[in-house]
This record gives C-alpha cells, structure tokens and sequence, in this order.
C-alpha cells in the first residue's frame, strides 16, 4: 500500500480517518472552581496540596486523577490506553513522570511550555489517524504554586505582581483521542487537522508580560492555518488562545487586523475567560498548561458537544523561558500549536 | 481508505512504509573527541563553550551545528524539512528552545531524560510512516558543564563523585527520518518497528547510580521489544542501550538472565564505548542525552551502513529525576524507548 502524503499547505496536517475525542475529564483547583467556568469541571479540589507533601507532587496528583477520571468517563481500562502523551511546566516534567507513573501506560512525554496541551492533541491525533494507537491520552497540568516555586518567587515572599502578569491555573486536562467507530459520544468532535508551530522571538524580554511574547506565535500560528486549509477567519465559530491574556489579546487582534483578518467577534482566549478579572485579582488573566487543557475539557469541548460551536480552531500557547535563561538575561521566545476540532455526524 | 492498524503485540508498532535514516550528524565535545569513538563523529569542539556566554548558550549551539551539519549532508535546505523533534535535559528545555530558533522548522519538544533520542526517533518514525511529513529530524543534546549546574554542583567546587556515577556527554545527534524512495544513501537503514517504554520506578534514590535506576527500564522494553515481534535475543546483531555504565549492564544482564536471556556477546553500551574508563576517568561511563544520540549517528549508524551490524535494537535509557524531586528525597524512575534499525535493500 503506498504511503499517502496527508500534508497540507505549508504547515498543516489533515487527518482523513476522523480521529475524536472520546472522552475529556478537568480537575481543576479552588480558584478555577470559584471562576465563571467553575460549573463546567469534573472535580474541583478544595485542598490545593490535594493530600501530599509538596507543590510538585501535588500537581502529580491532579495528572494522575484527570487521567483516572477521563479513563472512567470512557468506560475503559487503563490497558486500553496504548499512549499517554503528557507534560508539564516544571522543570524536568516531573508532575507528568511522577504523576503518571502508577497508570502503567507507555509514555511519550512532552514540553511545549503552556502550548503542551496542542503538542500532544497534536501528536495523539497522528498515533491515532495513523493506526499507531487505538487510543492515546493526551494530557497536561500546571499548579499555581508549584509554578510560582519554579519561575517566580515563593510564596511567603508575597511580591507584588504587575499588571500584565498573569496567574497560573492549578488543574490538569486530559482527552481520550479515539477512533470514530468507537466513539460512544451522541455528538462527534473529531480532530480535522493541525497547524504546528516554530519557535518565535520577538525578543521581549519581559516574563511578567508573557502574553506580549506569546501573540506572535499565536499570530503565525492562526495566519498559516487559515492559508494552508483555505479559510476565511469567519468559518470557524471560535478561534481559542491559550492564555494570551488581556495584553497578549490585543496584540493579537492588532496583528491580525494589519494583515486584514478580523477574529474580535469570533475570538476568545482561555486565560481570560477562566477568572473574574475584578473578583479574583488575577491580572492579565490564567496561564500554565492547565489553563487552556481545563477550558478546553470542561468548557470548549461541552459547548460543542451542545453543538453551539460546530467548528474550532484551539491554539495554546507557550512562552519558552527558564528560571536559568531569563536569569542570564535572555528573551522569552514563544510557540504555539493549532488544532482544528469540528463536529461530525 | 480504512486506517489499518500498525499494532504488533502489546507495546510495538511495525512500520509498513520503510521510514528510512537518510542523514546523520554529530557534534561532539573535546573529552569525546579523545575517546574511543573519536574518530566517528563529524565535528569535535575544542571550546566547550561554543563561543557562547553560558553553558546553557553553548549547548544550544550544539543542536544548531548538529541540526545544520545533518541538513547539509542530505543536500537538502532547511526548509525541506517539515518536523523537529528535539530535547534535552535542562529545565523547560532551553537548550532545544534557543539552540533550534533561527532554523524556522515547525518543531515538537520532547523530554524523556536520556531516553529523549529514542523518544524522538519514534515518533519522527511514526510521522514520516503515516505520511504527515516527508522529512523530519530527531535530535537532542547534553553538555556536561550545563549538566552538572542544573543537576549537581558547581563546577568550581570540585565535588568527589563516586565510582557510580557518569559523566554527561557533550554532544548532539541528529538524524533525519525521510522516505525510502528519496533516500540517497547505498545502504539503506530503516526504522523497523518501535517498542515503547513506561515510567518504571524500582524506589532507587541514589541520584549518583542512575545505571541502577535505569537498567528495570531498559529491561522492560527489550523484553517486551523481542515478545511482541517474536523474536530471539540473537536475531538482533546487536542490542544497544543508552547510558546505564559499567553498574547498570550488570544489572540488566542479570535480569535479563533471569528471565532466561542471554545477550552478553551481542550486547554493547553507548555510555560505556563512549569514554576510555581507565585513561578518561569517567567513572560508570557517560550520560546524557547526548551520549546516545551521537553515538547513534556517529558509531551505530556507520557500522550498519558498513552492513558489520543489519539488525539493531536500540534503547536509550533515561531517568526521569530533577534537582527538586531529588531534594524532596524522591526516588528516581526512569524510562526507556526501544527503536528496531534494519539495514534494507
């Protein structure tokens, strides 16, 4: 059998075997309880140390159950899984290598910063498409205190934040990308293709401003997908970024806008729709990789299973920083990663 | 078309298409230039710093080298070249992130430990086999200055190391997974199947013996590599891990023993080939990243190229620990990524 080419336009991917999500599950911490998504998540946890000992194991433990919970919702085992493809803010990953370890699944682990959740929806939908896996998880989290631990300073330490700063999300997204004829959802959302991006620096240097470093990667992102499938911007019911946040937002549109393409009414971005702005003292709004993963599981997925969303293109985004490079002076490059989810019959 | 599936036993994939290594480059530093490979590899750098600032900076540009040298042994550009698939071992990757910037390649960060290359080779494999890329590289790279700053001490405090530990490798591996049809080498090697590892945690904590923590995993994967695809021991010429050093081989070959195995004479090392033990001081061997991925494309690759070796099974061996995690008095898991080379006509 010869080997079609599934590529599409410059940067793009179309997937012809409909991969779908089969199931999503969100566990998401107090803050995002109490937010205007709250209603939407599986669990919420009200003990931000969820039972353990550190921040870090913590946000292991927010992996370990959005993987348990999204296996459950599926009515599957956890043998049925054949990947898990997860990632995480800290530094070596170890929420995702820790966290996964007692699932007893072959791993993939995965870092694109906040932009992980489309790396791996990206990866899952090529296993799946393409007959690597009947099933993959695809999964990510952060913790607001594990990541201000790792990027910022400790909590006790009680800094000021400014403005532009966003907050990052404790909780942990994960979706059981599957094949069609097994998926027991009454409505479909497959993946219909991807964007994948590059690592972009506009050489801000700024890592309390990350969405100002993070809106040119969204921008290429969203521009190449719309040229690769041949789109107008307007036939998509919702373009979603990660956690752009109010600065990163409106650098967005002003990009978009100069190249002629007009989103405002068709746009939202995960990081501002998870907090009350006024109520929670977030600032710029979420961030982490659980930002866009909860919003996406317990938010997006549910207003299209609803059919109210027939076709999105879901775009997290990530700021490539360390606590070492930003430390030696270095830009934030950012990267994003766009996938397409439609409904289908 | 149906989507078949590419399934082989419990944990292994078999590729159809023949994605073939139709490049290969390596970087290496001074020491593993002096070593017993050094004649293998393409570049060897005097400078450890690369003309760089920081360890960090350097490191980077030994992806860069690596990535450019393998474009321009295929005489291809960068632009032909769809995918990146790299990692490394410092925090939230910034060694891939800043070192692959200016290449402008659509890229997907992966993070395994030491185990990164098989990682990357596997799912370059499954994107070149599936047809959403014609070429894609898998890379990934160490520095032992970069290293021991991010995981140990300061250079300059000159600690003692036991007799356990490794020496991370300075180096980048970079290969790039294309189509056979367009694979230009005389002899071609393909990526027959992969076998995929899990997070395998025996409770080792010893951070200084990381062969011990590593070589359960190694175990696991080249178990179920030969059930899965039906296969003796010796059918492969030769069965290669990553780094588990002098303590972690014995320890393999006495689980593998037990389980009734017996690879000892087709059997080698990269951390243990990499470096003279006695005259280099390296202790167990070398590590990192680096340390299999250029031995891949500098020694492995030649001998199968030579046809010396038709049949290997490579697997890069990593564990999965950070500075905090080892802080927080946890122990260290690990991970391994079986990948089938075969020398194809």
């Amino acid at each position: 059998m010869k080997n079609e080419s599934k590529r599409t336009g410059k940067r793009s991917v179309t997937f012809s075997h409909m991969p779908c999500i089969i199931s999503e599950a969100s566990i998401a911490g107090k803050k995002e309880g109490e937010g205007p998504l709250g209603k939407c998540f599986d669990c919420i946890e009200e003990d931000p140390m969820l039972g353990k000992n550190t921040w870090e194991d913590a946000e292991g433990e927010l992996q370990k159950r959005a993987a348990q919970k999204v296996i459950e919702k599926a009515s599957l085992k956890e043998c049925d899984i054949e990947y898990l493809i997860s990632g995480d803010l800290l530094g070596q990953m170890i929420a995702s290598s820790f966290g996964t370890m007692s699932l007893n699944i072959p791993m993939f682990g995965v870092y694109g910063a906040c932009s992980t959740m489309g790396e791996a929806l990206s990866l899952g939908a090529m296993l799946v498409d393409g007959g690597y896996a009947n099933r993959v998880i695809s999964m990510t989290s952060s913790h607001f205190a594990g990541a201000e631990k790792e990027f910022r300073f400790p909590l006790a330490y009680g800094n000021q934040r400014p403005l532009s700063a966003t907050w990052t999300v404790t909780g942990s997204g994960a979706v059981i990308i599957g094949k069609k004829e097994e998926d027991k959802n009454p409505v479909h959302i497959c993946i219909k293709g991807i964007t994948t991006g590059k690592v972009i620096d506009y050489g801000i240097k700024d890592s309390m401003n990350m969405g100002a470093c993070m809106a040119p990667a969204a921008f290429d992102v969203i521009v190449n997908n719309l040229e690769d499938f041949g789109l107008y911007e307007h036939e998509y019911d919702q373009i979603i970024t990660g956690d752009l946040g109010y600065v990163g937002k409106d650098i967005l549109l002003d990009m978009l806008s100069e190249k002629g393409y007009a989103i405002g009414d068709c746009y939202m971005d995960c990081g501002i729709q998870i907090y009350n702005k006024e109520q929670q003292d977030t600032h710029s709004g979420g961030s982490g990789c659980g930002c866009s993963a909860i919003t996406l599981c317990g938010h997006i997925l549910d207003r299209m299973r609803k059919k109210e969303w027939k076709k999105v293109l879901f775009v997290p985004t990530g700021a490539l920083l360390s606590p070492v490079s930003f430390n030696e002076g270095n830009s934030v490059p950012s990267i994003a990663h766009g996938v397409v989810l439609e409904v289908t019959e």
